[in-house]
């Protein structure tokens, strides 16, 4: 018989995990609350009922350590493309010249689900509870697109009206994943548009305004809260989609159990903080209760957005049209704009508020890396294990390259696991800038992040009043 | 316990067939040969061996039932993708107002290989043998680009170079696939190139000409036979292609088993025939052997290229450069120009030899549709199951929502599987006209069929000589 388990490790779909972990008690300090961009005050739930569906506005505050992934949710997981297949890298490995078992990578293929990577995981969650709760719409917005396709896959499984917005500039220049969001019977805006008050400021002036995330976000939350019946959906940063995304690390760990491996090192590239959360939480718990106080967990962040390695640890918007809830996190200024990097999925000015917790106390540390590094270990990935990645999966591609020839170097036996967050499908342009010569490093520009760190409008929160 | 079986059914890796199954042996009629277009007399194996890997060619004509698939290539389908789920569509279902158990509609999903569809089932054990021959480079063509990924990610993988003439056209229309041939080490030429004689006869003549699969096909033959390390890969039409890919079929017999569901209707959309017979074939032997007597086999094409449905039974080139094997087949004519559906890979002149005798026999039977048709149903399967198909297998879509409306209508209990041979993420350009209304459906060429079927270059086949 073959071992088969060796290369790719499976689980039943009832091994799908039964729980989500949270690890707000664990947090070695108390979790900081969501405020009211609009009067500084943490938001009370009435208020974050109106933008986010109810039931994920319990999960966010919620101090049970797990919490149940109800039956029928399951079900759609499994029916969809969950549990999916941890693998263990071995061409990888071959092209690294490590042999033998001392040295082992591993990466968890979040790639394999409908729209090619981890957003769906939260999104079907959202929509289930949308649902639920009588919401017959969500709404959201859109850069690249990546989210907004996820969006419309779920909401259109529950049969929920999704409306995104989508930044200008890509819903003219990337049609594809705005095609993918209206099979998928997502209602797709260019934003700025003139359907909301905050877009048409912008339209009326000019109806080929470019626009911006920031606009895009604006809309979106004004739209979400013109009707009882409508939610806004956040892919990203906050507690629950983190929460969410705990699917990942059980499996893994479940899988790792199935061949006996225990990782030395976790690493997942960091935007908002959503699959590295995934993939760590459940192992930060067992870390903070003393069960495996050696594990190393590493998040991995582009060059040119740095929030955690160059940003502070202070309160800010969560957007930069400053409708958002304001957060205390590691960030970069909600006025910093990102060099236009090919891993739009990382060009975000924050980091979710439980990733900057783990880092502020050292649970767990954050590298940069290039995209021109990036995408040729991304390159290198494809050619030695099949499989091409998205540009922001790269990232940690890149950090396991580098762990494992340490490792090499130093005689060391790891095993490091990586989360592989998504396939580079839609992503072919970054490939060919690279292959062509044309793909740049963005240096620093430190003196914008200090510039948006100490701009006028951010924002003051009063901590002695909670 | 959830019964998550019913919704999307699994395999082991240990439940990767151990065999192909081999349906010559079985045919009503002796299957036959491949025709050398040079002399027009049955290629000796010395001959097809110049060509092909040895291996295949040892399989193309094999007599025994069985073919071990070795140990080594099961252990890569594992490692890579196998066994593919299958599904019940069960939002299709519901969204055809079918409800209960009494028809059912489900699909063997091949979409979640690396490259998206079920070419690498093939590419994999071609390069597995070529690597075992000592053959050092496969050289293929490609239109749009699906094979020659496939091909490019198989090679990759068995360290073999892998070189893929492109017609110019698609290399400059379609950058999407030719950046992923070359994310997997794949060398990509435009055709007509000036790498070959026959390429250069185009090239030298204006080195912007749009080239086609016929003068492509050539460049790759020729460039094939310059090395005795070097071999020409096919993606269907030929035996040993379907044997490859009898691998889908046996695991939907063993995951209908699993769940104890008799198909009543197998259904696969046909190009060259490759995915349909894969899928078809275990299932043939047991009808041809009275075990299934009254199972219903149907291969679906495109209006606007019905080999079967329209063509003709005879011998004719396998391409349209004449350098290919003769083959006698359902064909249209080497010389037949489809219309340019978006259906790229059902747009070939013939049919496989088994597919042919299988339906002249009339053990299986063939329908045609249109592309707007076949699209509306490939959306309403996207909205409906969360996956978005390729064109091609939106055509098998298309007939099992028939079928099914069909059995609804009579009240008939019908168990309906068909084969999703691919997603349709690199084909988006085809939902985007269906979106703004100008996708168009070709009526069928008739006088031209007639035309490229009485050509004066159709070749004469002397049977009573072999």
């Amino acid at each position: 018989m073959i071992d088969y388990n060796k290369t790719r490790i499976l689980l039943e779909p009832n091994e799908i995990p039964k729980e989500w972990v949270n690890i707000l008690p664990d947090l070695p300090v108390p979790m900081t609350p969501l405020i009211n961009p609009m009067d500084g005050k943490p938001a009370p739930p009435e208020l974050a009922c109106a933008i986010f569906p109810k039931e994920c506005v319990l999960q966010e505050i919620s101090q049970d350590p797990l919490i149940p992934i109800p039956k029928e949710l399951r079900e759609i997981y499994a029916k969809s493309y969950r549990p999916t297949p941890l693998h263990r890298a071995c061409g990888l490995e071959k092209e690294l010249g490590i042999v033998g078992d001392d040295i082992k990578i591993l990466f968890k293929n979040e790639s394999v689900s409908p729209t090619g990577s981890h957003k769906p995981n939260t999104v079907l969650a959202q929509a289930y509870y949308s649902k639920r709760n009588g919401v017959s719409e969500l709404i959201t917005e859109t850069g690249a697109g990546q989210w907004g396709s996820a969006l419309s896959y779920g909401c259109n499984l529950f049969d929920i009206k999704c409306t995104v917005y989508m930044v200008r500039a890509s819903f003219l220049q990337k049609p594809g994943r705005k095609i993918l969001m209206r099979a998928f019977n997502g209602e797709v805006h260019a934003s700025p548009s003139n359907l909301t008050d905050s877009g048409k400021i912008y339209f009326e002036k000019d109806p080929d305004h470019p626009g911006s995330l920031g606009i895009a976000i604006s809309e979106a939350v004004e739209h979400s809260m013109r009707s009882d019946k409508s939610r806004y959906a956040l892919g990203s940063v906050v507690n629950f989609v983190l929460l969410h995304q705990t699917i990942i690390g059980q499996e893994v760990k479940a899988q790792l159990n199935k061949i006996d491996i225990q990782p030395d090192v976790l690493i997942g590239c960091m935007g908002g903080g959503s699959n590295l959360g995934g993939l760590i939480i459940p192992f930060v718990r067992d870390k903070l209760q003393g069960k495996n106080p050696d594990i190393e967990i590493i998040g991995v962040e582009p060059r040119a957005c740095p929030s955690v390695n160059k940003g502070t640890y202070r309160w800010d918007y969560g957007d930069s049209a400053k409708k958002a809830p304001i957060l205390k996190m590691y960030t970069l200024g909600h006025n910093f704009i990102p060099s236009p990097i090919h891993s739009g999925g990382l060009r975000y000015h924050g980091m979710a508020p439980i990733i900057s917790i783990l880092s502020g106390k050292k649970i767990m540390s954050s590298v940069m890396h290039h995209q021109t590094e990036v995408i040729t270990s991304g390159l290198m990935f494809a050619k030695t294990e099949g499989i091409l990645p998205a540009p922001e999966a790269a990232h940690a591609i890149k950090e396991a390259v580098n762990q494992a020839l340490i490792a090499k170097e130093n005689n060391e036996k790891k095993n490091i696991v990586f989360c592989l967050s998504g396939h580079g499908f839609f992503d072919l342009l970054a490939y060919k800038e690279y292959m062509i010569g044309n793909l740049v490093d963005y240096e620093l520009p430190s003196d914008e992040i200090q510039k948006a760190l100490t701009a006028p409008d951010m924002p003051n929160v009063d901590e002695t009043r909670f």
